[in-house]
């Protein structure tokens, strides 16, 4: 299959972005609506039965060789972070439609149906949700949401309606648990992993384990010209300490992360000692057990670095605390099957530090991902976010290859 | 002395403000007019003739006991940062007016004739200025700063007309250096110096030496969840080990200080490893030996960091970059010996971390500072500024003490 193909699509796709700018398509905007036809159209041409749920999910249906066949599911997401990059979420969806489009053609059909999913909604830019679709796929859709307004107070529910959605049928855009036969999310890995090794594709082995933290350290502002060093409270000097400790307690624990990516100096200015910081600490680690480690270890290290410095400091936890999610073995075996077969060689296997809809279909099926190759370094969200022609075409060759092969677990 | 009465006037004096929320008086608005006015009302009354300069700055004069004797310059400013607190500046102009009255009411003369100044522009909060006024009292006024505008987009030249002064005319406040005597300026701490020692007054013996620094740091933005430890230029992990080595360096020299009162992650997000951060880096001490000494430390480490981590840094020198103002030590003795002879033992010294109106007039005149004990832990710059009255008394007795016993050097 040719991957040149699959990323004019994603390029084609992004041009129907909010902005004129750059690449940003966020739920239920005119740019969404006219990405999620070009997909049912590219759905339909591949063979596909295509319906748009209650969520705007836009979903492709392959029958089986048989009637009553189970149903694997792939998919990922279509719409985006700000300023992000084409292919993040799309590849997902654009290589399963070319594989079905090569089964069609070749008139081949295989022991289960195949679905494909265009999760309409994942990175919730719009209206701060997360995984809406998803979540509503597996019948955990969380109807709070729908009061949440965007940047100019349209509610979720007024945009759904404008776009000829019913809040009130969120419900029926859940899956029946009875008739799935697994789910397979290909994504772009999104770091630099597979770079590094100079690998293409990889089996995920699970989807990491993840807490965020709001640090508010309380020191004492003064003079930055009056009050000698050894009699200050410097908040920040002790965040600086702080930020540090999380930096080296994850590192302590294999394969966890830990990131402070928001940090800010209240009232800060260039001749006054910090008297308030705040921060986020984010930390994952591919299972609960080694992230709960990593974040025990970096708490108690902050409470240390807060009670040697006398500052005060305000721990609070969440809202973000998501339980690791491990990839079905079966799956993950027959994809680094497929993998194998396609590279020549043994599949790399590696977590992934970001969330996934798989996250959540996990809660009904089981689930794997094939991670694809990043360039520039392993960037995502951002512009910059590259796949190369030939590493697209392997992960169609891959993914075909595993659904030729496909036999659903009794 | 009454303590109690310097008090009510700077209470008094605090009323005229731009916001009738917190007490901020800044460069010619209509709360500083009347403030100026209130002064000048002072002054008349303490039997000092009144003149108001190019720059605005309000000037009482108490003739000396002979025609033709030089002046005794004292003064600081009336002017306060946003939500500042009562007693910066305004305790320099207060306790001189209540000496003077002092002198008057007994129709004591001195050998020198004695003018308080207040400085109409020192804080610079409405038009980012620095000294105004005693830059144009030294004939060193920068011309350049009439087009400089404030929030509203007035410019400072339009307000001097507003207020009756002439920006073409302001050379004529440059003092005659031949006619001076000394400066001599009292202020508060704005440290927790005095109030740790448990001493009500203290002799300044040098104006910090002070440098101010941006640094800029480039790393390289990730996924929060899917970069390894190992893989990452974090720009904020650099800089949090930078402003750990600012605080070290600096206290590793006697009476430095350093301080990183900015730091500002660029396009901060929780779960995206910072790639860019800016901070600022303030560093004092008592003298420019002491001062370098810190400076080449500290950005020898914030080199050695940056190396280390494997991020770009750029370190922007100034634009504050201001030499250190050592007291003249016989203006130091004479304070001392009068503080001594209204406490009743030796007077402490102490260096000055902030910058006042004397490191200017020190171009033309030597100068002497006294401060006076700051209650709440040193605090200044903040409405939670206090001063006793009891340390406002003794304030005044040791300043009339000095005056009384002043003669001036051949």
């Amino acid at each position: 299959m040719d991957g040149l193909e699959i990323l004019d699509r994603a390029e084609r796709l992004g041009r129907h972005s909010d902005s004129s700018e750059h690449y940003t398509r966020t739920f239920l905007t005119p740019a969404h609506r006219a990405a999620a036809a070009q997909l049912a159209d590219w759905m339909r041409e591949a063979g596909m039965a295509v319906r748009t749920d209650a969520v705007g999910n836009v979903i492709g249906r392959y029958e089986g060789a048989s009637e009553g066949a189970r149903t694997l599911v792939m998919g990922s997401h279509f719409d985006s972070v700000r300023n992000g990059g084409k292919y993040d979420g799309v590849l997902g969806i654009l290589v399963p439609i070319a594989c079905v489009h090569e089964l069609n053609s070749r008139g081949e059909r295989l022991e289960v149906a195949i679905e494909v999913v265009g999760f309409s909604d994942e990175e919730g830019a719009r209206f701060s949700t997360s995984f809406l679709s998803s979540r509503a796929l597996v019948g955990r859709f969380d109807s709070s949401v729908v009061g949440n307004q965007d940047a100019d107070g349209v509610t979720l529910a007024r945009a759904m309606r404008d776009a000829g959605l019913d809040p009130d049928e969120i419900r029926s855009a859940a899956l029946d648990p009875a008739t799935l036969a697994g789910f397979v999310e290909l994504h772009i890995e999104q770091g630099p992993v597979l770079l590094d090794a100079g690998e293409a594709l990889g089996v995920v082995t699970a989807i990491a384990s993840g807490i965020r933290y709001l640090v508010r350290v309380k020191g004492e502002a003064g003079h930055a010209g009056t009050v000698p060093m050894a009699r200050r409270r410097d908040a920040l000097a002790a965040a600086a300490e702080m930020v540090l400790a999380v930096e080296k307690q994850c590192a302590a624990v294999d394969s966890a992360v830990g990131t402070v990516g928001i940090l800010k100096v209240k009232d800060g200015t260039g001749n006054v000692i910090p008297g308030e910081v705040e921060f986020t600490v984010d930390i994952r680690a591919p299972d609960d057990a080694r992230r709960h480690e990593a974040e025990d270890a970096v708490v108690k290290q902050l409470e240390r670095v807060a009670k040697r410095r006398g500052v005060d400091m305000e721990v609070v936890r969440g809202p973000h605390d998501v339980a690791g999610v491990p990839c079905a073995p079966w799956l993950q075996e027959r994809l680094a099957e497929s993998i194998s077969r396609c590279v020549g060689h043994e599949a790399p296997r590696l977590p992934s530090g970001a969330g996934h809809d798989a996250m959540m279909l996990a809660n009904v099926t089981d689930v794997a991902m094939m991670f694809v190759r990043c360039g520039a370094g392993g960037v995502s969200h951002n512009p910059a976010e590259t796949v190369t022609s030939e590493d697209a075409g392997l992960a169609a060759a891959a993914l075909l290859d595993f659904l030729r092969n496909f036999e659903p677990r009794a």
